[in-house]
Protein backbone atom coordinates (compact mmCIF):
# COMPACT_ATOMS: atom_id res chain seq x y z
CA UNK A 1 0.00 0.00 0.00
CA UNK A 2 1.82 3.30 -1.39
CA UNK A 3 0.76 6.05 1.26
CA UNK A 4 3.06 8.69 -0.57
CA UNK A 5 0.94 11.31 -1.46
CA UNK A 6 2.12 13.13 -4.38
CA UNK A 7 2.81 17.29 -4.46
CA UNK A 8 0.28 18.92 -6.56
CA UNK A 9 2.66 20.54 -9.81
CA UNK A 10 3.23 24.15 -9.96
CA UNK A 11 2.16 25.35 -13.36
CA UNK A 12 3.11 28.44 -15.42
CA UNK A 13 0.86 28.94 -18.62
CA UNK A 14 0.86 32.12 -20.22
CA UNK A 15 1.22 33.62 -23.68
CA UNK A 16 4.19 35.61 -24.61
CA UNK A 17 5.31 37.03 -27.74
CA UNK A 18 8.53 36.10 -29.14
CA UNK A 19 10.32 39.50 -27.89
CA UNK A 20 9.57 38.00 -24.60
CA UNK A 21 6.58 40.33 -23.45
CA UNK A 22 2.92 39.01 -22.05
CA UNK A 23 1.60 42.34 -22.24
CA UNK A 24 2.16 45.62 -23.82
CA UNK A 25 3.59 49.17 -22.07
CA UNK A 26 0.17 50.16 -20.85
CA UNK A 27 -0.68 46.78 -20.22
CA UNK A 28 -2.70 45.89 -23.27
CA UNK A 29 -2.74 41.69 -24.16
CA UNK A 30 -4.06 42.02 -27.51
CA UNK A 31 -2.88 41.26 -30.09
CA UNK A 32 -0.88 38.56 -27.98
CA UNK A 33 -4.09 37.12 -26.82
CA UNK A 34 -6.04 37.30 -29.88
CA UNK A 35 -4.92 33.51 -30.20
CA UNK A 36 -7.61 32.43 -27.38
CA UNK A 37 -11.01 34.53 -27.77
CA UNK A 38 -12.38 31.96 -30.49
CA UNK A 39 -11.36 28.81 -28.68
CA UNK A 40 -14.34 26.44 -27.42
CA UNK A 41 -12.29 26.33 -24.47
CA UNK A 42 -11.50 29.57 -23.43
CA UNK A 43 -15.04 30.38 -24.43
CA UNK A 44 -16.60 28.47 -22.01
CA UNK A 45 -15.32 29.73 -18.77
CA UNK A 46 -16.23 33.02 -19.81
CA UNK A 47 -19.74 32.53 -20.29
CA UNK A 48 -19.63 32.32 -23.77
CA UNK A 49 -21.16 29.68 -26.19
CA UNK A 50 -19.26 28.50 -29.49
CA UNK A 51 -16.07 28.47 -30.58
CA UNK A 52 -13.41 26.27 -31.98
CA UNK A 53 -12.56 23.15 -31.05
CA UNK A 54 -9.14 22.73 -33.06
CA UNK A 55 -5.98 21.56 -31.62
CA UNK A 56 -5.12 25.04 -30.03
CA UNK A 57 -8.86 24.28 -27.97
CA UNK A 58 -7.51 21.06 -26.88
CA UNK A 59 -4.44 22.56 -25.37
CA UNK A 60 -5.94 25.05 -23.77
CA UNK A 61 -8.72 23.16 -22.20
CA UNK A 62 -5.77 20.57 -21.12
CA UNK A 63 -4.07 23.30 -19.53
CA UNK A 64 -7.23 24.39 -17.17
CA UNK A 65 -7.58 20.62 -16.72
CA UNK A 66 -6.80 19.77 -13.24
CA UNK A 67 -6.08 22.94 -11.86
CA UNK A 68 -7.31 23.20 -8.29
CA UNK A 69 -6.57 26.53 -7.72
CA UNK A 70 -5.18 29.98 -8.96
CA UNK A 71 -2.40 32.32 -7.53
CA UNK A 72 -1.59 36.03 -8.85
CA UNK A 73 -0.41 39.09 -7.99
CA UNK A 74 -2.41 42.13 -6.66
CA UNK A 75 -1.85 44.35 -9.45
CA UNK A 76 -3.10 41.80 -12.36
CA UNK A 77 -6.34 41.24 -9.83
CA UNK A 78 -6.83 44.96 -9.61
CA UNK A 79 -6.39 45.49 -13.53
CA UNK A 80 -9.45 43.28 -14.27
CA UNK A 81 -11.14 44.88 -11.33
CA UNK A 82 -11.97 41.14 -10.25
CA UNK A 83 -13.51 39.77 -13.32
CA UNK A 84 -16.96 41.12 -12.38
CA UNK A 85 -19.39 38.84 -11.12
CA UNK A 86 -18.56 35.19 -12.46
CA UNK A 87 -14.52 35.26 -12.96
CA UNK A 88 -13.16 32.70 -15.30
CA UNK A 89 -11.41 30.55 -12.85
CA UNK A 90 -13.82 28.55 -11.12
CA UNK A 91 -11.58 27.15 -8.20
CA UNK A 92 -10.07 29.09 -5.41
CA UNK A 93 -7.62 31.83 -6.11
CA UNK A 94 -5.13 33.47 -4.00
CA UNK A 95 -4.09 36.84 -4.11
CA UNK A 96 -0.93 38.38 -3.38
CA UNK A 97 -1.03 41.57 -1.58
CA UNK A 98 0.11 43.71 0.87
CA UNK A 99 -3.15 44.91 2.45
CA UNK A 100 -5.36 42.71 4.10
CA UNK A 101 -9.26 42.10 3.09
CA UNK A 102 -11.85 39.19 3.27
CA UNK A 103 -12.19 36.96 0.94
CA UNK A 104 -14.92 37.16 -1.44
CA UNK A 105 -16.85 34.36 -2.95
CA UNK A 106 -18.21 34.80 -6.57
CA UNK A 107 -20.06 32.97 -8.66
CA UNK A 108 -19.23 29.69 -10.46
CA UNK A 109 -16.72 28.22 -7.78
CA UNK A 110 -14.49 31.46 -7.88
CA UNK A 111 -13.08 32.21 -4.24
CA UNK A 112 -11.08 35.08 -3.99
CA UNK A 113 -8.47 34.98 -0.81
CA UNK A 114 -6.02 38.15 -0.18
CA UNK A 115 -2.83 36.47 1.29
CA UNK A 116 -0.25 39.05 3.15
CA UNK A 117 2.06 36.30 4.38
CA UNK A 118 3.96 36.07 0.73
CA UNK A 119 4.41 33.57 -1.76
CA UNK A 120 4.90 30.41 0.52
CA UNK A 121 2.39 30.83 2.24
CA UNK A 122 -0.31 31.72 -0.72
CA UNK A 123 1.24 28.01 -2.29
CA UNK A 124 0.62 26.40 0.75
CA UNK A 125 -3.25 27.66 1.14
CA UNK A 126 -3.28 26.63 -2.89
CA UNK A 127 -2.20 23.38 -1.66
CA UNK A 128 -4.14 22.98 0.69
CA UNK A 129 -7.43 24.16 -1.42
CA UNK A 130 -6.45 22.22 -5.13
CA UNK A 131 -5.94 18.97 -3.39
CA UNK A 132 -4.32 16.45 -6.01
CA UNK A 133 -4.81 18.71 -8.74
CA UNK A 134 -2.46 21.27 -10.10
CA UNK A 135 -1.78 25.13 -9.15
CA UNK A 136 -1.55 27.94 -12.00
CA UNK A 137 0.64 31.00 -11.07
CA UNK A 138 -1.24 32.82 -13.25
CA UNK A 139 0.35 36.06 -13.38
CA UNK A 140 1.43 38.75 -13.72
CA UNK A 141 5.43 38.46 -14.87
CA UNK A 142 6.10 39.72 -11.34
CA UNK A 143 4.60 37.18 -9.38
CA UNK A 144 5.77 34.27 -11.56
CA UNK A 145 9.28 35.39 -11.66
CA UNK A 146 9.28 35.61 -7.59
CA UNK A 147 7.99 31.78 -7.62
CA UNK A 148 10.41 31.28 -9.91
CA UNK A 149 13.47 32.75 -8.64
CA UNK A 150 12.45 30.74 -5.57
CA UNK A 151 12.56 27.94 -7.24
CA UNK A 152 8.97 27.07 -6.51
CA UNK A 153 7.47 26.17 -10.69
CA UNK A 154 7.93 22.55 -11.77
CA UNK A 155 5.84 23.10 -15.13
CA UNK A 156 6.04 26.10 -17.83
CA UNK A 157 4.12 26.45 -20.77
CA UNK A 158 4.94 29.20 -22.51
CA UNK A 159 2.54 29.93 -25.97
CA UNK A 160 4.80 31.80 -28.65
CA UNK A 161 2.74 34.50 -30.15
CA UNK A 162 4.14 34.97 -34.00
CA UNK A 163 4.71 38.83 -33.50
CA UNK A 164 7.19 41.29 -31.88
CA UNK A 165 5.75 43.83 -29.68
CA UNK A 166 9.02 45.93 -29.53
CA UNK A 167 8.05 46.58 -25.63
CA UNK A 168 6.11 45.94 -23.01
CA UNK A 169 6.11 43.96 -19.42
CA UNK A 170 9.35 40.86 -20.29
CA UNK A 171 7.87 37.72 -18.48
CA UNK A 172 11.09 36.41 -17.82
CA UNK A 173 13.35 39.57 -16.10
CA UNK A 174 14.90 40.70 -12.58
CA UNK A 175 15.24 36.56 -12.35
CA UNK A 176 19.51 37.38 -11.79
CA UNK A 177 23.09 35.65 -12.62
CA UNK A 178 21.77 32.01 -12.17
CA UNK A 179 20.57 29.58 -14.89
CA UNK A 180 17.62 27.43 -14.61
CA UNK A 181 17.67 24.73 -16.56
CA UNK A 182 14.90 23.33 -18.27
CA UNK A 183 13.86 20.15 -19.90
CA UNK A 184 11.76 21.04 -23.37
CA UNK A 185 8.95 18.33 -22.90
CA UNK A 186 6.65 19.36 -26.31
CA UNK A 187 6.27 21.72 -29.05
CA UNK A 188 3.19 22.10 -31.11
CA UNK A 189 2.84 24.74 -33.44
CA UNK A 190 -0.18 25.74 -35.16
CA UNK A 191 -0.21 28.91 -37.72
CA UNK A 192 -1.71 30.81 -35.08
CA UNK A 193 0.45 30.09 -31.89
CA UNK A 194 3.58 27.76 -30.85
CA UNK A 195 2.79 25.69 -27.62
CA UNK A 196 6.36 24.93 -25.83
CA UNK A 197 6.24 23.49 -22.80
CA UNK A 198 8.91 22.54 -20.04
CA UNK A 199 10.01 21.41 -17.01
CA UNK A 200 11.98 23.23 -14.47
CA UNK A 201 14.68 20.51 -13.92
CA UNK A 202 15.97 21.23 -9.92
CA UNK B 1 10.84 34.52 -70.69
CA UNK B 2 10.95 35.95 -67.05
CA UNK B 3 13.31 38.38 -66.98
CA UNK B 4 12.54 39.12 -63.04
CA UNK B 5 15.69 38.85 -60.79
CA UNK B 6 14.13 37.27 -56.90
CA UNK B 7 16.00 39.68 -54.44
CA UNK B 8 17.88 37.80 -52.19
CA UNK B 9 16.48 36.81 -48.44
CA UNK B 10 17.90 38.43 -45.88
CA UNK B 11 18.01 36.09 -42.81
CA UNK B 12 18.89 35.92 -39.37
CA UNK B 13 19.63 32.22 -37.83
CA UNK B 14 20.15 32.35 -34.33
CA UNK B 15 20.00 30.36 -30.40
CA UNK B 16 18.55 32.35 -28.10
CA UNK B 17 17.80 31.34 -24.42
CA UNK B 18 13.73 30.90 -23.33
CA UNK B 19 13.85 34.03 -21.40
CA UNK B 20 15.44 36.20 -24.97
CA UNK B 21 19.42 35.73 -24.19
CA UNK B 22 21.67 35.47 -27.29
CA UNK B 23 24.83 35.71 -24.62
CA UNK B 24 25.30 36.02 -21.03
CA UNK B 25 26.63 39.22 -19.54
CA UNK B 26 30.51 38.67 -20.03
CA UNK B 27 29.50 37.50 -23.63
CA UNK B 28 29.85 33.74 -22.95
CA UNK B 29 27.84 31.71 -25.58
CA UNK B 30 28.06 28.31 -23.66
CA UNK B 31 25.42 26.80 -22.46
CA UNK B 32 23.46 28.41 -25.23
CA UNK B 33 25.32 27.00 -28.13
CA UNK B 34 26.22 23.46 -26.46
CA UNK B 35 23.94 21.55 -29.01
CA UNK B 36 25.43 22.63 -31.77
CA UNK B 37 29.36 21.73 -31.09
CA UNK B 38 28.34 17.54 -31.71
CA UNK B 39 26.34 18.27 -35.14
CA UNK B 40 28.47 17.35 -38.39
CA UNK B 41 27.13 20.25 -39.68
CA UNK B 42 28.19 22.37 -37.47
CA UNK B 43 32.16 20.83 -37.38
CA UNK B 44 32.66 20.53 -40.88
CA UNK B 45 32.44 24.49 -41.42
CA UNK B 46 34.93 24.26 -38.56
CA UNK B 47 36.97 22.50 -39.69
CA UNK B 48 36.35 19.22 -37.65
CA UNK B 49 35.85 15.77 -38.15
CA UNK B 50 32.81 13.39 -37.32
CA UNK B 51 29.85 14.43 -35.75
CA UNK B 52 25.88 13.96 -35.23
CA UNK B 53 24.28 14.00 -38.82
CA UNK B 54 20.36 13.78 -36.88
CA UNK B 55 17.68 16.26 -37.21
CA UNK B 56 19.12 19.40 -35.76
CA UNK B 57 22.49 18.88 -37.77
CA UNK B 58 20.37 18.67 -41.04
CA UNK B 59 18.21 22.00 -40.34
CA UNK B 60 21.54 23.68 -39.55
CA UNK B 61 22.92 22.48 -42.75
CA UNK B 62 19.67 23.58 -44.23
CA UNK B 63 20.57 27.21 -42.66
CA UNK B 64 23.77 27.47 -44.23
CA UNK B 65 23.46 26.00 -47.66
CA UNK B 66 22.09 29.01 -50.04
CA UNK B 67 23.88 31.29 -47.84
CA UNK B 68 25.84 33.89 -50.25
CA UNK B 69 27.01 36.22 -48.10
CA UNK B 70 27.11 37.28 -44.69
CA UNK B 71 26.64 40.77 -41.93
CA UNK B 72 28.15 41.52 -38.91
CA UNK B 73 29.00 43.96 -36.60
CA UNK B 74 32.24 44.54 -35.27
CA UNK B 75 32.04 44.06 -32.07
CA UNK B 76 31.48 40.11 -32.79
CA UNK B 77 33.97 40.02 -35.54
CA UNK B 78 36.27 41.41 -32.41
CA UNK B 79 35.23 39.36 -29.87
CA UNK B 80 35.68 36.58 -32.21
CA UNK B 81 39.37 38.10 -32.78
CA UNK B 82 38.35 37.71 -36.81
CA UNK B 83 38.41 33.49 -36.37
CA UNK B 84 41.83 33.07 -37.23
CA UNK B 85 43.39 31.78 -40.68
CA UNK B 86 40.16 29.72 -41.57
CA UNK B 87 37.46 31.07 -40.55
CA UNK B 88 33.98 29.14 -40.52
CA UNK B 89 32.19 31.27 -43.24
CA UNK B 90 33.62 30.58 -46.43
CA UNK B 91 32.05 33.52 -48.01
CA UNK B 92 32.24 37.03 -48.38
CA UNK B 93 31.64 38.66 -44.84
CA UNK B 94 30.57 42.52 -44.82
CA UNK B 95 31.63 43.94 -41.27
CA UNK B 96 30.15 47.17 -40.15
CA UNK B 97 32.54 49.49 -38.29
CA UNK B 98 33.31 52.85 -37.94
CA UNK B 99 36.86 53.00 -39.13
CA UNK B 100 37.87 52.01 -42.96
CA UNK B 101 40.20 48.92 -43.28
CA UNK B 102 41.36 46.67 -46.06
CA UNK B 103 39.59 43.98 -46.79
CA UNK B 104 41.27 40.33 -45.67
CA UNK B 105 41.48 37.69 -47.34
CA UNK B 106 41.20 34.44 -45.28
CA UNK B 107 41.55 30.71 -46.04
CA UNK B 108 38.50 28.64 -47.45
CA UNK B 109 36.82 31.06 -49.27
CA UNK B 110 36.07 33.66 -46.47
CA UNK B 111 36.53 37.31 -47.04
CA UNK B 112 36.38 40.00 -44.79
CA UNK B 113 35.24 43.48 -46.00
CA UNK B 114 34.69 46.27 -43.53
CA UNK B 115 31.82 48.49 -43.88
CA UNK B 116 31.55 52.01 -42.88
CA UNK B 117 29.06 53.55 -44.95
CA UNK B 118 25.68 51.80 -42.99
CA UNK B 119 23.63 48.64 -42.92
CA UNK B 120 21.56 49.62 -46.54
CA UNK B 121 25.59 49.86 -47.83
CA UNK B 122 26.29 46.49 -46.44
CA UNK B 123 23.49 45.46 -47.82
CA UNK B 124 23.99 46.38 -51.00
CA UNK B 125 27.39 45.12 -50.75
CA UNK B 126 26.43 41.50 -49.75
CA UNK B 127 23.35 41.15 -51.98
CA UNK B 128 26.16 41.54 -54.89
CA UNK B 129 28.51 39.21 -53.25
CA UNK B 130 25.60 36.41 -52.69
CA UNK B 131 24.21 36.61 -56.50
CA UNK B 132 20.96 34.21 -55.91
CA UNK B 133 22.05 32.72 -52.62
CA UNK B 134 21.02 34.45 -49.54
CA UNK B 135 22.32 36.83 -47.18
CA UNK B 136 22.78 35.64 -43.24
CA UNK B 137 22.53 38.70 -40.89
CA UNK B 138 24.93 36.54 -38.40
CA UNK B 139 24.65 39.36 -35.33
CA UNK B 140 25.27 40.61 -32.46
CA UNK B 141 22.20 41.45 -31.23
CA UNK B 142 22.21 45.40 -32.01
CA UNK B 143 23.27 44.61 -35.38
CA UNK B 144 20.45 42.21 -35.94
CA UNK B 145 18.24 45.16 -33.65
CA UNK B 146 19.11 47.76 -36.75
CA UNK B 147 18.06 45.42 -39.74
CA UNK B 148 14.68 44.62 -38.25
CA UNK B 149 13.44 48.13 -37.38
CA UNK B 150 14.75 49.17 -40.86
CA UNK B 151 12.75 46.43 -41.99
CA UNK B 152 15.13 44.57 -43.75
CA UNK B 153 14.89 41.01 -42.20
CA UNK B 154 13.09 38.51 -44.67
CA UNK B 155 13.16 35.40 -42.17
CA UNK B 156 14.30 34.43 -38.75
CA UNK B 157 14.97 31.13 -37.53
CA UNK B 158 15.09 31.43 -33.32
CA UNK B 159 16.87 28.30 -32.00
CA UNK B 160 15.18 28.33 -28.41
CA UNK B 161 17.46 26.67 -25.90
CA UNK B 162 15.92 25.11 -22.91
CA UNK B 163 17.47 27.29 -20.60
CA UNK B 164 16.51 30.36 -18.45
CA UNK B 165 19.99 32.58 -18.21
CA UNK B 166 18.53 35.24 -16.08
CA UNK B 167 20.99 37.31 -17.83
CA UNK B 168 23.06 38.61 -20.52
CA UNK B 169 22.50 40.18 -24.20
CA UNK B 170 18.81 40.29 -25.27
CA UNK B 171 18.49 39.61 -28.98
CA UNK B 172 15.33 41.34 -29.15
CA UNK B 173 15.48 45.04 -27.38
CA UNK B 174 15.64 48.60 -28.41
CA UNK B 175 12.81 47.53 -30.73
CA UNK B 176 10.29 50.55 -29.75
CA UNK B 177 7.02 50.58 -29.50
CA UNK B 178 6.42 49.35 -33.12
CA UNK B 179 4.52 45.95 -33.47
CA UNK B 180 6.49 43.84 -36.12
CA UNK B 181 4.09 41.15 -37.33
CA UNK B 182 4.98 37.38 -38.15
CA UNK B 183 4.02 34.21 -39.77
CA UNK B 184 5.66 31.17 -37.95
CA UNK B 185 5.97 29.06 -40.80
CA UNK B 186 7.85 25.65 -39.08
CA UNK B 187 8.68 24.10 -35.45
CA UNK B 188 10.81 21.27 -34.69
CA UNK B 189 11.91 20.14 -31.74
CA UNK B 190 14.77 18.00 -30.38
CA UNK B 191 15.12 17.15 -26.91
CA UNK B 192 18.22 19.92 -27.20
CA UNK B 193 16.65 22.29 -29.09
CA UNK B 194 13.55 23.69 -30.70
CA UNK B 195 13.43 25.48 -34.03
CA UNK B 196 10.90 28.23 -34.70
CA UNK B 197 11.04 29.29 -38.03
CA UNK B 198 9.33 32.78 -39.03
CA UNK B 199 8.41 34.91 -41.98
CA UNK B 200 8.77 39.27 -41.45
CA UNK B 201 5.28 40.12 -42.49
CA UNK B 202 5.48 43.57 -44.43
Amino acid sequence: MDLEVAMAEVKVDITMSLDGFIAGPNDEIDPLHDWLYGLASWRAPHGLAGGATDRDAEILEEAMTNIGAVILGKRMYALADGWGDTPPFHVPVFVLTHQAREPLVKEGGTTFTFVTEGIESALAQARAAAGDKGISVAGGANTIQQYLSAGLIDEMQIHIAPLLLGEGIRLFDHLGPHHIPLEATRAIASPRITHLRYRVVK
